[in-house]
């Protein structure tokens, strides 16, 4: 008989902080990181899982998620992976450990990375990346896995199945076409704040010529200076290629309706996180304010019940999950199928570290199984970190290849892991060195 | 000149699962527990915060409240202090921390547990209890306390300077008769799902007799159960004593009506967490359904913003502000000038361990200094372990005295923090004798 033998977290960062990459009006300096999970079973399968976060404050989750690592020890292998909705509230649901949250934060974010690890696990053991895993599921075994607590007044398991029961016509069909043409991306890589506008045209050029159907610029710093980027962007890719901004939660509401107005006359086709993400009715009004520009977010949003609102108040045009803010896969699938019921497209958060390796697979996956359309749909793209996975993403001609190799995509180099294990990894000896020289503040 | 020269965290936990104190539907064995700090200065002053937990993680916060203290280490004491807001978005605003929450969960607990050991320090240097600190500050010293960000489309800076000033007016005489009278209490101590009907019974009887006007029973467990206890209850207090139920997030939507409706014969006052406390919309629609029963909340509201909607929304009559839920007095002080905005009175959640010593102060601050009301108005109560604090709260004739020493009333007792820190701490090694005997699983 297999049991869980050990989980073994990791904290890795990487020091993006000192070339800006990935900076916003609200996250300037970020050093993106893992708290990074590997579950092994007594008969030597191991899953990986991760969360990403900004830097300091990774020690916390991987101090979580050895924390909850413990309630999984010991337990059957099989008995855990045949039931993953059971396997999610033995965690989500412990009696003492859900004053933490509950579900929500740290503690929400520490369970999703082992959630995650364990349909690794499964996805591994079945020889199938994971999209292509939950694609074959049958409904009832989709629906047993999701935790429909505190949404049933706008999802029951009854629509639920009736949703993936429809999409089972022509299933086969959209699995080929994922795995010959994949699913469209859009690119982020040439909108970062701390970007010069040269860099910024060029890049914008650059994601044009390379397939991107839309790019994204981050905004909400200054406007005069949002309005000159934006018409930077605008005459570098012409009338036809969508342009969304993020504003990263950097407005109150009155002041989102205002600056997205005076930005109007670029086009953008979404704002993303215009304000607070908990403030549900605040999206509402902006939604109402903004027209025909659309409301986008998610990557912040800490659970369904969360997303269940910003559908049922009309507050959002784009759902946008990531794969390592929620409990996992399994609280996925519920974002994705109420995103379905609601007719919202999802289009998911990536970039950091992982997240694109990660998230691919949902968005195969709702095309599969769930909504069966590709329409204002695509997965968010940015060109770095990849190198650090076993099983990188593969963006060609602005679309994701469909993931071939087993599991979720979590795995990292160990080469990668040793150099950059915070804080003893050789990489980071050496940047504490460059730091020195240069006076540059490093995490934590 | 004075610097923070230390932040100590320390893992402290009672056993009190082995006596089912505290056992509702949902926390069905919490180990009350306390991540406490302790802040001192380089010349010799301490500062005391605790944040509660239910036993397992309170590991995982401590672990959060030591690392969010790093941010104070070698910091300028008197500048922190004269400057708390500052203090406070020094913290929940670091911008790689911020996105482990943003402002929910175990990062934000983690920050009002140091926000709170900061206020305790500014108190104890200026010899009042809190409350009387916060009542005699300016009103221009209060706004400057509060972090605006993401309420002003609820309550700007000049709208909570005006309510501020009205209280002016007759606030000496407030802090009189709050000294000479004390605050309203109710108990929970009767209502907990383990008791056995006569304990019910005769705990209910005790808490007229010794003056509560208000008791709670927990329910949501057994709804033929919830109605044969609400019976006891009712008849044992008879018709003139409220009586609040707490379904402590047990319900879907729909259920919550359904189920309060059932009880409605036996007039309780207020239904308290019907359903998720993300679920604003969600209380919304139940407190439309279970009038003229009154809905509350708050224990598990993880911020400001999310208490702004619920007042916006309409979705409660009774705003429940935990103290160590949120960042702190500051947010604190945005919660209760909120709900002052709104007409919603304020009935702070307490028990668990040293919440009642805490949130004493927030009502005394709240009659003296914001609404200058008591009407409908209480703090919960719950008489266990005060005895590990040097400063317990003293309920007499159904109401919390005010406070008289300096400070927040979180210190503890140096020999309860030695007899239960977890899991080295002599208590814990006799429970542990004691849990392998009765075969009981002890945290974690």
């Amino acid at each position: 008989m297999s049991r869980i033998e050990s989980v073994d977290v990791s904290d890795v960062r990487f020091p993006t902080s000192l070339e800006l990459d990935g900076s916003d009006a609200v996250n300037v300096d970020p050093d993106y990181s893992a708290a990074y999970v590997a579950v092994t079973t007594s008969d030597g399968d191991t899953g990986y899982g991760m969360v990403f976060t900004g830097g300091r404050g990774n020690e916390i989750v991987s101090g979580a998620m050895e924390s909850y690592g413990r309630l999984l020890l010991g337990k059957d292998t099989e008995d855990l992976l045949d039931d993953l909705g059971g396997a999610s509230r033995l965690l989500v649901h412990d009696s003492q450990l859900r004053w933490l949250g509950p579900e929500k934060g740290v503690s929400h974010m520490a369970c999703g990375g082992l959630v995650n690890a364990l349909w690794d696990l499964k996805a591994r053991r079945a020889d199938k990346p994971l999209w292509l895993l939950l694609a074959e599921m049958a409904p009832e075994e989709l629906v047993a896995a999701v935790d429909f607590t505190h949404i049933r007044n706008a999802l029951t398991e009854d629509e639920a199945l009736e949703i993936l029961r429809r999409a089972e016509d022509g299933k086969a069909e959209r699995i080929a076409e994922l795995k010959r043409d994949g699913f469209p991306a859009y690119t982020t890589t040439p909108g970062w704040l701390g970007y010069s506008d040269d860099k910024l045209v060029r890049l914008s050029k650059e994601a044009v010529a390379d397939g991107f159907g839309m790019i994204k610029l981050k905004v909400g710093g200054d406007l005069d200076e949002d309005r000159r980027r934006m018409r930077l962007a605008r005459d570098a890719v012409g009338p036809d290629i969508r342009i969304s901004i993020d504003a990263n939660q950097r407005w109150e509401v009155g002041e989102a309706i205002e600056w997205v107005g005076a930005l109007a006359e670029f086009e953008p086709w979404w704002i993303e996180e215009p304000t607070s993400t908990d403030d549900i009715l605040g999206h509402a009004e902006i939604r109402r304010g903004v027209a025909p520009v659309k409301v986008a977010t998610g990557e912040a949003v800490a659970n369904r019940i969360v997303f269940k609102q910003l559908l049922q108040a009309g507050a959002i045009d784009v759902m946008q999950i990531d794969s390592t803010r929620v409990a996992g896969v399994n609280e996925n699938i519920a974002n994705i199928v109420l995103a379905a019921k609601f007719g919202v497209p999802v289009c998911p958060h990536a970039g950091g570290v992982g997240l694109c390796e990660l998230v691919q697979h949902f968005s195969f996956f709702d095309y599969a199984a769930v909504s069966g359309s590709m329409e204002d749909r695509s997965i968010e793209y940015v060109d770095h970190l990849h190198e650090h996975f076993t099983d990188p993403v593969r963006v060609e001609g602005g679309r994701y290849l469909a993931p071939e190799r087993p599991g979720i995509s979590a795995q990292m180099q160990t080469a990668s892991v040793a150099a950059w294990v915070f804080p003893g990894g050789a990489g980071w000896a050496e940047v504490g060195e460059r730091a020195a020289v240069t006076g540059r503040r490093i995490a934590p």
